[in-house]
């Protein structure tokens, strides 16, 4: 299966974020700078005094090991696959909300698009396979653990994984800086609904932007015109949190 | 005043939002790869064509003198501030919006909040003297232009700017991870209001969140209970602008 490298992480919220998710795999190599971690941070101490594998190094043999800029004292290898198959999915909840990435090519946005969508209850993430970023390393630090507690989808096809998604029961709404589109307030976000970003320059390629049932915008206010993508991802998926908290208050 | 600095900016549409905005100085100095440039930016080439100052390189010559990643051909310096002072401004409209950054630490996370700020159309960007990172290169770069489009404040004593604001009848609301915070999308945003933002690991600071009228939270829907603090400061300025448009439509 594709993904399925050696990755390297480091840093205290990251780690910490892979020993408790089930991403976990024993064959892990965690080393440690005994004097960065040592009695500073209970939580990782503790995850640590239940597992093997654990590699203590005084400061200069850490620092000659490791050339990180945040390590934090400590890194993390391990080889595993970070992504799943969409149709292993059958059975999608009543709110169920992914997001449709049409290729990202940064990896701080894509990083960044995990961690605000994991912290704003997204199911999944889908990505094409050509075109776009994958789950490199730099994707994992910025994303600060969230990618651990994510479910990722590598697809051939982003047409076929949106009949996929349709034939279940999902309404498509496209983000696109378009004069034929809603403002994006003005969408229902609620039921199963996949949501499509395009990429940086040139925005949703358009067999993508025909599938979608509905286009949204976010009209700008100001002179420069160019919202980042991940200011977008944000600004939508914190609507949708809206809509659904509001109908759970009535 | 603080901030009179040399600045070096690059890219095209930085060096375009420069050219275009208020903040362009005759004295500034512009070095072109003609290779790059040439034929193929149409706009910054009308823009240079009524420049006095501008200096044409041949490829060879401009990479000897550059050496910035994305700097797509472009290299502007200047001399300049790129602040101005609260007290200065006197009419506040009635809808005005200013964001008070209390502390933020990271380059790219101001520029990101500059960028997001400007087209979300707010008023002002407001920093303390000491403790926050203000206006470098990066910051600028970051912002893509957006900088030369923004009123940035730099403040010694944010209280007694929160007090001024008061006084102009602003209400303060500060977005802080809180159980006694109202959800964000609760808060009444319209009027003449100002939002205060904490630093990326700490929050907004104890004096300062005791002066705030209201305390607004984003509540996390996940596991790693960490969201950036660009990414809420686009979910809280597009739910002001969701809240604005809607009057308007009534």
């Amino acid at each position: 299966m594709e993904n399925n490298f050696y990755h390297t992480i480091y840093g205290i919220n990251n780690c910490i974020s892979y020993l408790k998710s089930d991403f976990f795999l024993e064959s892990s190599i965690i080393s440690i700078n005994n004097k960065s971690v040592a009695s500073k941070h209970k939580e990782l101490l503790a995850i640590l005094s239940q597992i093997n594998n654990v590699k203590y190094f005084n400061s200069e043999k850490f620092k000659s090991k490791f050339n990180f800029k945040h390590d934090q004292g400590i890194v993390i290898t391990f080889k595993g696959s970070l992504t799943k198959e969409i149709n292993d999915i059958n059975h999608f909840s009543e709110n169920s909300c992914y997001l449709i990435c049409d290729q990202i090519n940064d990896p701080q946005n894509l990083g960044q698009i995990l961690r605000t969508s994991e912290c704003a209850g997204i199911d999944g993430i889908i990505l094409p396979k050509h075109g776009s970023v994958h789950i490199t390393d730099s994707v994992i630090q910025v994303s600060q653990g969230a990618l651990f507690y994510s479910n990722i989808f590598i697809e051939t096809n982003l047409n076929n994984t949106i009949k996929y998604l349709k034939s279940k029961g999902f309404w498509i709404i496209g983000i696109e800086n378009s004069i034929e589109a809603n403002d994006w307030y003005a969408m229902d976000y609620k039921g199963k609904i996949a949501i499509v970003l395009g990429s940086e320059g040139k925005g949703i390629r358009n067999l993508v932007k025909k599938s979608c049932d509905f286009l949204a915008t976010i009209p700008m206010r100001g002179k420069i015109n160019s919202l980042n993508v991940t200011a977008a991802v944000s600004a939508v998926l914190f609507e949708r949190q809206r809509q659904l908290q509001s109908i759970n208050k009535i």
